[in-house]
């Protein structure tokens, strides 16, 4: 149903972005970078909660010299966060980053990005435009719109990156306001060849801002827009990679980890279904096969929804039908609806 | 930027559903409906926290004859929702409901839907065709897609109710499955002057849940797609409104209480700005003035997010500038960040 754009891929470490790859969840350390036990840890646990390029802050020297020695303690893609000081983007290329990011809000000087580009075409190592609404180069004139300001932005930089013989390029162009950011990637998604970096920035605290980059980047998921998304949250970023691969599984871009189809409860149940949606959600953490589980509470939408999942259970008065791969296994009581579930789930 | 699918307005009790009218939020109660004295109080709740019409189980006839003293009791539109038995329609209807969902999955006796369509005339009151992916009726054949089964059975019974002379009608389609649903909504949106209620069943957990909500209930509405929205949440009815309104705010499409930008955080920030962001939406919590506040951790998008919002902070070393309007009213020292923020919020 969706028809993806076709962009020209990229290669940042052992990762594509792009073409016809599937799109990759990236996320960024939360740590001082400068505090490399804590960088490297953190970055373990994003790779093992399922991110696959991870960026980090260098905000001076000292963070960009960290950058070897994380590299060599870590697995997943690196990508430095560049932003007022080309000679730092310079220094991360020299301590092997896999990707750069570069703002054009902060770093204009045509001949210091000649020289980051040169460093990063030698290593053949891609950069992000990344164009933020929150920091945007000052203008002469005003745009119409903060949606045409960050797509001219990025059309000059890409322009001037194009004429100094560079095209390891992705691009992003993130706003708090949905309807903006969509109007930009929308503009230039026509107009440039090559990788989308979906976000929404700023998004907040992890519940509004999970609803907030789920509208944005979904509703341009759907055009067939993006190659890769990061979802920001002031959380802990293993839930900013939760929350992508749930907007990734949702359209069935992206396979991950179990996914639970629970009803909402109403007074036609005849048992506690959030407990036990929340029982069962707690069981299968660790289980990383794609599994389809089923928790519904009457005989409304139950039987239906049960079957048509992996496993699942439809719960009547004090009563329930397993259901694995669309058949009835077995009725249980109440008090063995938990186990009877996950003895199913394992049998899978 | 979006143009909304015109449709032909119903009156839910006093709200207008449909045509022009902004989108409504609805939930329904986990309560059992028989116990009167705590379905009222999660009405009063769900009224509370911004839910516009709520609907109720009536599994059985105790529950139907309860809907007067709760309606007596409660100031929302009420909607019963009727599987099974028609004659449970019939007395709610007698009972004050504002609105009926009936499920043709599990109704389909022509005369007894008549019945219904008579009483629900002579009242004026609307019925919701309330398609489920998990309660289809049985097919003779079999549907290409789950898509165009719900259409099918959504337009037989628009076309039965047509012609009982019956056209206060309104119409879900609504599955786990993200893109049939918008399959589904997006071929009937064509085909039909009704207004649409969307939503994305047995969604999950809260955090799953509300990504997968948005995703699909997002893409509907920025298609101009959608009259009013349930989220569906195994947790507290309140948290599906909540829900709601973020999907709803995040396209600009309803305002509904504050707005806080607040940044993911990373190696740069030099506060702890994820503690800072949940502390301000603590402190923000009862104001219902649709304002925007910005918590931000840098210089490299904190001032242009902090002046774009209505009250913002962008935090550096122990230091902190607060901006209201759009101007920087002062700098103070880390200890007083909060409190100097919400002094200019309460100066709004």
């Amino acid at each position: 149903m969706i028809v993806r754009r076709l962009s020209k891929p990229i290669t940042v470490g052992t990762v594509t972005v792009g073409g016809d790859a599937p799109i990759v969840v990236q996320s960024m350390t939360k740590t001082d970078t400068r505090n490399i036990p804590a960088t490297v840890a953190q970055i373990k646990e994003l790779a093992d909660c399922g991110c696959e390029i991870v960026r980090v802050a260098v905000p001076d020297t000292e963070a960009a010299q960290s950058i070897s020695t994380i590299k060599k303690n870590t697995s997943i893609p690196l990508i430095a966060d560049i932003h007022f000081d080309y000679r730092l983007a310079l220094a991360a290329l020299k301590g092997g980053a896999d990707g750069l990011r570069l703002n054009p809000g902060n770093i204009s000087d045509v001949s210091q990005i000649a020289k980051v580009v040169q460093a990063a075409n030698e290593r053949e190592t891609p950069i992000r435009i990344g164009i933020n609404a929150g920091s945007l180069p000052p203008t002469p004139k005003p745009y119409s719109s903060i949606a045409n300001h960050m797509v001219s932005v990025a059309l000059e930089q890409i322009n001037l990156l194009e004429g100094l013989d560079f095209d390891l390029i992705k691009v992003s162009l993130k706003a708090f306001d949905v309807p903006a950011t969509i109007k930009a990637y929308t503009i230039i998604a026509k107009k440039i060849p090559y990788p989308l970096h979906l976000g929404i920035t700023e998004a907040g605290l992890p519940k509004t801002g999970a609803v907030r980059s789920a509208v944005g980047i979904g509703i341009l998921l759907h055009e067939g827009i993006g190659d890769t998304i990061r979802v920001s949250l002031s959380d802990h970023p293993c839930e900013e990679v939760n929350t992508a691969y749930e907007i990734l599984k949702s359209l069935d871009l992206r396979q991950h980890g179990p996914t639970l189809i629970s009803c909402p409860a109403c007074g036609r149940a005849e048992v506690d279904i959030i407990s036990l949606a929340q029982s069962v959600d707690k069981s299968l953490r660790g289980i990383t096969k794609p599994i389809k589980v089923a928790v519904m509470g009457c005989v409304v939408n139950g039987p239906g929804e049960a079957q048509d999942a992996d496993v699942g259970i439809a719960c009547g008065k004090g009563r329930g039908a397993i259901f694995s791969k669309g058949k009835v296994i077995r009725t249980v009581d109440e008090t063995d609806f938990l186990q009877a579930l996950m003895a199913e789930v394992k049998n899978l």
